[in-house]
């Protein structure tokens, strides 16, 4: 048996903010940031079960459903398939719940449920294309390892293990990855181990951890965690129609200055963030140190890479009138999507991307 | 203005059991049975929001959507146009919730949450016609005039109109009508004055009263009544997929004896009650007078009418030993369904149509 390179546990994820113990729960410190790629044991963590312990050698990837031929893949058969790395951006659909009024249920992210790694793994669409995948076929359902009961009685559709769908464009898009390595290392517990799903430019929900089965269906899925979590409501002629949380949304996050931060009086200050926005480039970031009334342009750092998040820094001047002063970031997708002022409230609790307020002390 | 042929309120449905007085949701007493039509004033209710108290000669139906010329219709125009009466059976798909145990939540309707009435209209197949249905359409969404704001926030869409959609193959059935008149009378307020769309063989929920808007939809709509509300898990691959409650279940229900009704030893007694299942006949109903151990078949009265329900009898000798005693009855359909001993929990509480027990004391 292979030995995953962490075990979860107090003390592995140093600096991390518990959101919660059981499922475990963490999030980024997000004014620590400063490296692009977020080490595995900085890395937020979402569960909604408690983490499955498994073992490589027993574990197996099976592909079925509206397929020409069933397959099934060992881990060490999985790992000798040509592969790619991907550097890509994921955050949890519910990152950012925390600023909504009134307090929203359920876990109450600030900014840092968010990170970027770089994804090794087999493209989907290379075992998908091994399959046979059947004309009549329309998603591609990936379930996990992870199971349990749901507590909202009598919704839920009793014990069931976490699963998600794509619609079969974006299974077959060449940024999604059955992911066996995160940053150069085998994936620990908590990211998946031995195996995830990893889609570029969508929310996290979508990256199935502790991948196992991978269903090819001819009928759309609306599994419990695309209808009664982590959905919205889209318009269709002004009648609201449930469609499952897909692709992230433009945000840009300030890191530096945190909230209620002391900054000296007529000083120089570096402001400095991230902002991303799914499959579109970040086309600008600006910032606004007058509480939302002007607008100045910050500096995009290093190159743009497709899925990932762009850093960025602002050079500002402090004031010299000691006081409180609120500091905001918008960011413009290539697409020309402009990070919005308010949260829509079709989004529920989920897609928060309403522009933050950080409020400084300058003394 | 025209008037309608009566206001809700105190006094206006004699005997009927008040489930819940605003909005108002009405049920019929099971035992009282006796005619195969039931007049309005004895036909259960069941309001999502406030009745709209809505004026003949101001009301207009459109139609619109993916069609090739959108379309409005008064009052007048539509009575003026071919029709059609069809009976059909619609029941609350939470008729029975009251036998669920634990003890659901929602309204707890036991047995009388069904009614059965000839309803005379447009055959919505017609007016799709002339409307001229696009190509690329897959369903038709029906929108009431009653409206309001949901409590179960944040997952809840705000204010919102009763809408539910049809498959568009359903649609086109030639038994789904725009209804105007119920047992040869106008509609009443609490039955969808002035217009309502029928679907027989569906659950109630699918026969949207006081329509004001018909919209033909390219793609699927996923609406709060058809996957927050009124929809159960089917299995796809052993996943829980979310389907709209949609074609009735078969079921037989006991009108007499009542629930505890006391029945004098060693004498003849006429079972008696109702069946009924959607777009298939009634193929058999069975009896048992000893909690479940052994069945007896039940004799179908009357003719078999498409989409309505079927009375039956059953002649009982009671025993000569006083005591208490079980009665069941189940129903079969033509399609082979037999009525079930268990409530399937995918439904959630919908379609409770598990075998009820009536116990007697025989004295």
């Amino acid at each position: 048996m292979q030995v995953p390179a962490s075990t979860p546990g107090s003390g592995t994820f140093p600096g991390l903010i518990t959101r919660e113990h059981e499922p475990l729960n963490l999030e980024l410190p997000f004014p620590t940031l400063t490296d692009w790629l977020i080490p595995a044991n900085q890395f937020y963590v979402r569960s909604h079960f408690a983490i499955p312990q498994l073992a490589a050698d027993e574990w197996r990837l099976h592909i079925g459903g509206a397929v020409r031929q069933a397959l099934t893949f060992s881990y060490d058969e999985l790992r000798q398939l040509p592969a790619r790395t991907v550097a890509a951006t994921l955050e949890c659909a519910g990152n950012g719940r925390s600023r909504l009024v009134p307090k929203a249920k359920g876990l109450l992210w600030e900014q840092g449920g968010v990170g970027n790694a770089e994804w090794t793994g087999v493209p989907l669409a290379r075992l998908l294309e091994q399959a046979g995948v059947a004309a009549e076929a329309v998603e591609v359902i990936f379930e996990g390892a992870d199971k349990g009961s749901i507590n909202d009685e009598p919704k839920s559709p009793g014990v069931i293990a976490f699963a998600r769908s794509l619609p079969l464009a974006k299974a077959l898009a060449n940024e999604v990855l059955v992911v066996y390595a995160m940053n150069g290392q085998p994936l620990t517990p908590e990211h998946g181990f031995p195996v995830r799903l990893v889609v570029p430019g969508w929310y996290g929900m979508a990256s199935v951890k502790w991948l196992q089965n991978i269903i090819v269906s001819p009928t759309p899925f609306d599994g419990y965690w695309q209808t009664l979590e982590y959905a919205y409501w889209h318009r269709v002629h002004g009648q609201p129609t449930l469609a499952p949380v897909a692709e992230m949304q433009v945000k840009a996050e300030i890191a530096r200055p945190a909230q209620y931060e002391v900054l000296p009086a007529g000083a120089p200050y570096r402001v400095f963030g991230a902002a991303w926005g799914g499959a579109s480039e970040i086309a600008q970031v600006e910032v606004s140190t007058d509480g939302g009334h002007t607008w100045q342009p910050a500096r995009l750092l290093g190159e743009a890479v497709p899925f990932a998040w762009r850093f960025w820094e602002f050079a500002w001047a402090t004031p010299s009138v000691a006081g409180r002063y609120q500091l905001s970031a918008r960011a413009t997708d290539a697409a020309g999507r402009v990070q919005p002022a308010e949260h829509n409230p079709d989004f529920r609790t989920y897609m928060v991307t309403k522009i933050a307020v950080i409020e400084v002390v300058v003394a």
